[in-house]
């Protein structure tokens, strides 16, 4: 019997009056019939799990229509063809003027043309998702619209006024890279733009300050040494323009022109060096590590904040998600049965392993009444996203066709061989030696046949540990270090191997682990790179290509010596051979880009405008003041989150459960090649291993992230009585973060 | 009546027999008379409260003789006379070879030798203040001796191998910077090399991975462009010999020859560039940021244990105090009156107020029993550690000489506008156009002229604020703001007065105060930068003297054009001018040094052998891996503390019990110039009116770490059950932070 969780609801409110309350008994007996032949609706249970467990916040329809199209919507296969089709849109500036590989204007109007058709027709799907007014009050709709209507106004305008010969500028390529903020999917690169904006007040007074420092020192550099008549290296004149002096002590702050810019000071009196010592204690170490404080401060207070929000958010898809599947079972309140959970995590995750269904079930199920209430429901989502693998493990296939031969005591003592501790130890030197053999002269005939015996003996070890150990358990999905190992004899970068052996030794390991977590994160602050980045280029390829250009080895030409710009002549820049440093394709300006984000170098002002430094200077406060030091406040907070957050809760209960399973079937087998990632339990029964591996952490950023902050949320919270209506529960407002754009 | 702890104690002890009760109870009465005659020790209470207000943890003798002794050895002028004696050892380095200004060997020995001298007077006393046994077990006497004595070895043999003509190297003046971090005094010193000791272990850790990281790439550089035969800038081979790769690919980490080591990759193949990128976000950016984690994650740990062991110490000094100075009084447990404790604090701070004494009293004395508890007493330490500022003020001298005038109207309009904000306001304009006619052309004969304009403002501005404010006021300790004025006028660097423009915005001014709170400490790190510097500086300087010649920019020597040293002929060193970057004198090789901790700047291992740049790799580590991180991670913590941090109890006390003040007196009188730095409290009575003015702050160092950590300590643990002795206070073991040295 199943009573949908709106229905109950209703009968409750109407209740409240005495002859509603005798009619609507009766309506009751009349429509159970009718409720209990209407099966839950798991689709619809289905998607707001699979909502939760990957954190979208899209308020769809409930008619079952469209929940097919939000399926369709959420499918892997159109969610990989629009992130093509954005880094298509993206490359066109490969092919654009100023181009790497120039094609016809036609051919990339009609590849971007492509593209906005696509961004179109993925958001009228949209559309047809959620509710027409919520399409129009999201902002980040109305900035893809935005984003494909000015695209196209521009390639009218770039195309007739290159058609008739006048000069154009492709101004809306500056927009692109806001397609992959603002994407369904973007929901992390969102994030991270929000925790930028929220801590830009605190940053920008810290700035002011800095500036006004910065300010006042170049005035102080200004009466020291504006009238002295020190020349700079060139022969120029040293300190002596206001602005130039902002400009050199601001570049100062990044480090990249000490010492030149001190060098004349100090030449001229010792006791000069004194002021530009206290200059960058001040600029360089002091106020560099307020803005890393205020940045880090910021990032910290809202981040917990907007998780806050997405926990809150995913408990409700939950919960809702409890209304579809409840049923009124004897005494107790709403509950889901077995059978449903288990239709449901069927349909939510169709490859899931039954051994591992049932895991998740008797974890959820831990007094075994084949039941389970809201609270152990809502865990699901956080369930499903923990990494269980569950590998089979039989005995060899040699053992079932050769027992004899696989069994006889030579085989067993080769086995015994393999997995002992010694036999990893021998092949971690054996690397070590090859390492060294690399780095020796290969023009050396004994060092090249060496590679080949290291070869030989890299291919004996793995026939060895496939002779040992089954060979699909070898090979399982997870086991990196042993699939890394067969690429080893194919791999250009011969010395990956070395990895291997920090691998052995804990201590290194859990290091690594950290940084492996940390790795998807890191993938969103490449997104954001790439979106800072892009713009910079587009801007700077539109002020500065052709200015700097670069001669082959073999070119005779004799601009070659300055670059091709006579500015240039005699110029440090055109001496130390930096002309492929220039905006002159999309390529070589996202390496320029990286370039200035590690060491400001800025020697191309030379030959534009001296205004053309606040670009450099823009570049710097986004990347370096702002960007880098909230990568480095995720760093320090991963980190900080590794060494001291233990298991939460439910990890623990996972641990617990998969303990006692295995205590239940008595024996124990653990792999010598695969103990050091996690928590290994094989369990024998009827003759075939069932071993569950369970990794302590969770598979996505916002796991880490929940995982930080989740001692301050309380398990039992779910709010619903604020934000759920239950009448209408079509129409529930989830607390979501705001989803407003850039 | 006064029970010294001590007395009290033992007899409960010998209470635990019954035939000892009826004896000692006789006993008791006996000697009761006698007791009641005998004064306090004021002196040795006065020692306890003022080591426990300094976090001084010497065991000194309790006999008045030792106690006389300590007085002196913690007399102001003993230390900074031990301090001047520490400088002049290590200024000694500014006139030895190689010398900035030679003096003849037997005047640097004859002052070090006196320096010598005092340094073991210095000894001797502190060895007559402290039991014997703990002399000898304390590792910094032992490092002082040790270093004398090294010293003294060094001298003769430096000496006789001089006067024989022989080549001496005068090591033992890597040990001078010692001296600083094992006197007494050097407490904070200590600390923060304990707790860079502490991180060390997981520093290693990372260390060691992010070495094996470097020599992968540089192993994979080898493999990748070994062979191209490429040609950097000067023409010679580009990454075929490891140990180059890698020393190379070590500096890209600190960014000093980005792009340079890049461009001969990139400029052969765009794809080139993808090695270095890669390598410089693993490098640089991810393992430079775990550096930061790691030293900031232990230095959090260990510095809260410190502060901790810190802030008992501190209560068993105040508890000891409280033993000496108790008496039994009615009903309550041991008390110290008010007159016992009026006189401990005048003996501890002679220069305190009678107003600043009261309040003290009155926040301590809540109740106004006239007597307090021994919780309320070991508050003393920290109330005496706040800064309040008492100020008198009464009515302007003018009024009292020429009362008609001064408060007439026109005057009382004067005063009134003088008060006003938009006077502030209308100063702070007049300072901003005179810092634009600053930057503008000095040549210029109306804007020298308009300079005279100028000061005659600020002197008027002056004056009318001492006509308007009681000059006593104006002039008052604290009044760093107002003092400053008075000094434009005279001041070198007048853009200075900018500063006055900031002040007057209030978000600034909470990042400007928290800035000067850090100060203290930045004074400590200074200390420690300064041992570090000074110690490579001995080395580099042996190392490296005279390779490396600087010749003024009049001379015309030929040797000019490769800094005297053949081997840089052409090199990119000798054209960017940096000859004087050399390890030739003391200060030159200081400033070098910080060259070297912003960029790597190391040219010169070009003129030596490659193994020098063993001391440029070393020098990072040290410095920029581990003091500069250890000194951010300081800098954040003091901002967090800021920013999250609400007041201490005592501090909200202490507000609270000024406010009552203010109630009780009814007048409340706030000047315009004085009210933004803290919370000012004027109250008038009996014709005078008396301003408190609270500083929301510690005036120590040791105020704001304890202020970190305070909510994890309790207020009522005094711990003395362990290490308290009640029958032998003298032996008691305070739980020290361990002093060893390093």
């Amino acid at each position: 019997m199943y009573f949908p969780f709106g229905s109950t609801y209703t009968f409750h409110y109407l209740r409240a009056s005495f002859f509603f309350d005798f009619f609507t008994s009766q309506f009751h007996d009349m429509i159970r019939p009718l409720l209990s032949q209407q099966l839950p609706d798991f689709d619809l249970a289905a998607v707001y799990v699979s909502d939760a467990q990957y954190n979208r916040n899209i308020f769809f329809d409930t008619t079952p229509e469209a929940i097919r199209l939000y399926l369709l919507y959420n499918h892997w296969v159109l969610r990989i063809v629009v992130y093509a089709f954005i880094i298509a849109d993206l490359a066109l500036a490969i092919f654009e003027d100023p181009a790497v590989i120039p094609l016809p204007i036609w051919a990339t109007t009609l590849i971007e043309l492509v593209c906005l058709a696509v961004f179109t027709v993925r958001l009228v799907h949209y559309a047809k998702v959620i509710p027409r007014e919520r399409f129009w009050k999201d902002p980040k709709n109305i900035c893809i619209i935005v984003i494909i209507l000015l695209s196209l106004v521009d390639m009218l305008i770039y195309g007739s006024l290159k058609a008739t010969g006048y000069f154009a500028v492709r101004w809306s390529r500056v927009l692109r890279p806001l397609l992959l903020v603002n994407v369904t999917e973007g929901r992390q690169l969102r994030r991270a733009f929000r925790s930028i904006r929220n801590a830009l007040p605190q940053i920008l007074y810290v700035f002011l300050l800095f500036m006004f420092s910065v300010l006042m020192f170049s005035l102080m550099a200004l009466k020291l040494f504006g009238k002295k008549g020190l020349t700079t290296n060139d022969g120029g004149a040293y300190f002596n323009d206001y602005l130039e002096i902002v400009f050199d002590l601001y570049v100062l702050v990044t480090t990249a022109n000490s010492p030149d810019v001190m060098m004349p000071a100090y030449n001229s009196s010792v006791f000069f060096a004194v002021f530009f010592i206290i200059y960058i204690l001040i600029n360089t170490y002091i106020f560099m590590s307020v803005f890393l404080a205020v940045v880090y401060n910021n990032y910290k207070k809202y981040l917990k904040e907007e998780v806050r929000q997405l926990v809150r958010a995913k408990r409700h898809k939950m919960v809702r998600a409890f209304g579809v599947l409840q049923e009124r079972k004897g005494e107790e309140g709403p509950v889901v049965t077995q059978a449903s959970w288990n239709q449901l995590v069927r349909l939510v995750q169709p490859d899931i392993s039954n051994a591992h269904r049932e895991l998740l079930w008797s974890v959820s199920d831990d007094s075994n009444k084949g039941c389970i209430g809201k609270v152990a429901f809502v865990q699901l989502a956080d369930l499903l996203n923990m990494q269980v693998i569950v590998v089979k493990s039989r005995p060899h296939p040699l053992q079932m066709w050769l027992p004899s031969l696989y069994l006889s005591s030579p085989s067993r003592l080769i086995c015994r061989m393999v997995r002992h501790r010694l036999f990893v130890y021998a092949f971690d030197l054996i690397i070590l030696v090859n390492a060294v053999f690399i780095g020796l002269d290969e023009e050396n005939p004994l060092i090249a046949n060496a590679e080949w015996a290291f070869l030989a003996l890299y291919l004996l070890e793995i026939l060895l540990k496939l002779y040992t150990f089954e060979p699909r358990a070898f090979f399982s999905k997870h086991e990196f270090w042993n699939c890394r190992q067969i690429l080893d004899i194919v791999f250009i970068l011969r010395v990956l191997r070395l990895i291997r052996v920090v691998d052995s030794i804990k201590r290194f390991r859990a290091i690594i682990n950290t940084l492996i977590k940390i790795g998807p994160t890191i993938l969103t602050f490449g997104q954001l790179i790439v979106v800072v980045y892009y713009i910079f280029a587009m801007i700077g390829m539109e002020l500065f290509k052709g200015k700097i250009r670069f001669f082959d080895a073999e070119s005779t030409d004799p601009e070659k010596a300055f670059c091709g710009n006579p500015l240039l002549k005699n110029s440090l820049f055109a001496k130390h051979n930096y002309c492929k440093n220039n905006f002159n394709n999309v390529v070589s300006s996202f390496i320029l880009l990286l370039e200035l984000t590690v060491v400001n170098q800025c020697g191309f002002t030379a030959v534009t405008h001296v205004s053309a430094r606040i670009f450099f200077v823009l570049f710097h406060i986004v990347v370096v003041i702002i960007i880098i030091n909230i990568f480095i406040a995720f760093v320090l907070e991963a980190f900080f989150v590794e060494y001291t957050v233990d298991k939460s809760n439910l990890q623990s209960c996972l641990e617990k459960k998969i303990e006692e399973l295995e205590l239940g079937v008595k024996q124990y087998v653990l792999d010598s090649f695969a103990i050091e990632d996690g928590l290994d339990f094989c369990i024998e029964s009827k003759g075939c291993n069932l071993s569950a591996r369970f990794f302590p952490g969770y598979k996505t950023v916002d796991g880490l992230l929940q995982r930080m902050f989740e001692a301050d949320l309380d398990p039992e919270d779910f709010a619903e009585d604020e934000d759920f209506d239950p009448n209408n529960p079509s129409n529930v407002t989830f607390p979501n973060p705001n989803f407003d754009s850039v």
